[in-house]
């Protein structure tokens, strides 16, 4: 026989725990690299796969996906972030807030349980760098899905105030009520883009992504003690993050943001 | 941020196509690591994982597993092989003859194409070592499943004669007919194992199996030209392997099988 060259498959085995990402479409997501990458870095053995389901088929394969004995957690991507809420037994505190959720993990008891982590990757971001939103004031760009799961994560680290912005009015009412839910001695107010006097100023609007050369807030420079974050990743550096770096300001990027998501999602997968 | 330690990690991504080995149990199967080496040997952006599902769950788990959008394959074992033909659009010749699958291929046009490479993989070991079974001359032992597998495989291709072996001898005659039905021309009879005027021997029954120390021949030497395969894997060297290599013949293990199998599934997984 023809010696085979020695080729590394020992991340794969029938032992191996499985977890997937459901969405559609499915090339383009990162955490089956990102998410592996950190099950490997807790010498776990296990691997996220992408499942790529069409969504005519969501409510008849994800119950039966479900059922497959050796897999352990899923995570949601667009368009199924609301979809999904329906197939937990039980779902977490920021889930139920922001009416989405984005990971959901089979309990030892075989309950399936579901919270959303894309607030909270952006709180992780910022505790990565010796930040507490704890009696700080905090500016918000953007009351959509993202900014939603943003608003919420933030107001369970009880700040003392947020700020919310939204190009529309009604979404960022809907997300104040939402923060005041959480902790309603926040003081939470809405209007324009706001810098003096703030700690934190997070951009979870899609100003600034991909060609959109604009920049989130009407200004020449920032404080210089501010903490800027930019959801966005494409481009890693928006707009926003090069006026605040000229500023002197600390950063944070939207990879930063999905760092610290995958490392909370991983401690909920825990096993 | 801490630098994170470099986690290779470039065997799953967004755009990896999945294939999947279906069984209950689950944590002893080999694919996964041999079949994902084969489609990193020929560069393909591929993983076939292990899938554990319950007998209870197979009717309703597979049909909603085979609409996941990049999952292009799927592999059965224990105690699925007999089950998962109901589930092919269409079934090839080996598996229409031995009643069993245990691969099955979705086709570019959607429809589900099922064989069984058992045998094949015999085939396909004896080939690799420059033998043929045309106008050969063949003696198998064992006709349960994987005796019937090798039987219709070698069928195929066209010996001068097969002599059929078990203990049950109503199994030895339902496999002389299948043989038969492949290809009329065969001399096939059913008696004690015979290796005089043999040109390979096969052993597919348990006999000599982990700690059987048995061997399937009352036979103190073989002759030095014959071919002797044992389809058992664990021990590696069975005591009738033991028996070939003093007696000069060369010799083909399980692990031979396997690798033959794998490469001709993977053949069959072509995309």
């Amino acid at each position: 026989m023809t010696p085979q060259p020695p080729i590394d498959t020992s991340y794969i085995a029938g032992s191996t725990r499985l977890f997937a990402i459901v969405g559609h479409p499915i090339d383009q997501v990162r955490s089956p690299e990102m998410v592996t990458a950190e099950f490997k870095r807790r010498q776990k053995d296990a691997i996220l796969l992408p499942l790529h389901v069409l969504p005519e088929d969501f409510d008849s394969v994800l119950p039966a996906v479900m059922k497959v004995h050796n897999l352990d957690g899923l995570v949601f991507t667009v368009p199924y972030k609301v979809r999904a809420c329906a197939l937990a037994d039980e779902l977490g505190a920021q889930a139920r807030l922001v009416g989405a959720t984005n990971a959901m993990a089979r309990r030892p008891d075989g309950r399936w349980v579901a919270d959303m982590f894309d607030g909270l990757g952006c709180v992780e971001a910022f505790r990565r760098q010796g930040f507490s939103f704890a009696g700080r004031r905090a500016m918000l760009i953007g009351a959509g899905g993202a900014g939603s799961a943003i608003g919420v994560a933030i107001a369970h680290e009880h700040p003392a105030a947020i700020r919310l912005h939204d190009i529309d009015d009604g979404r960022a009412r809907v997300l104040a009520d939402k923060i005041r839910q959480v902790d309603k001695s926040i003081a939470v107010d809405i209007g324009p883009p706001a810098w003096d006097g703030m700690d934190a100023l997070i951009n979870a609007s899609p100003v600034g992504m991909l060609d959109d050369r604009r920049v989130p807030v009407a200004a020449s420079s920032l404080p210089p003690g501010l903490m800027v974050l930019d959801a966005i990743t494409k481009p890693e550096k928006t707009g926003l993050l090069a006026l605040a770096e000229a500023s002197g300001c600390p950063t944070l990027r939207g990879r930063d943001m999905m760092n610290g998501q995958i490392s909370r999602i991983v401690d909920f997968f825990a096993y």
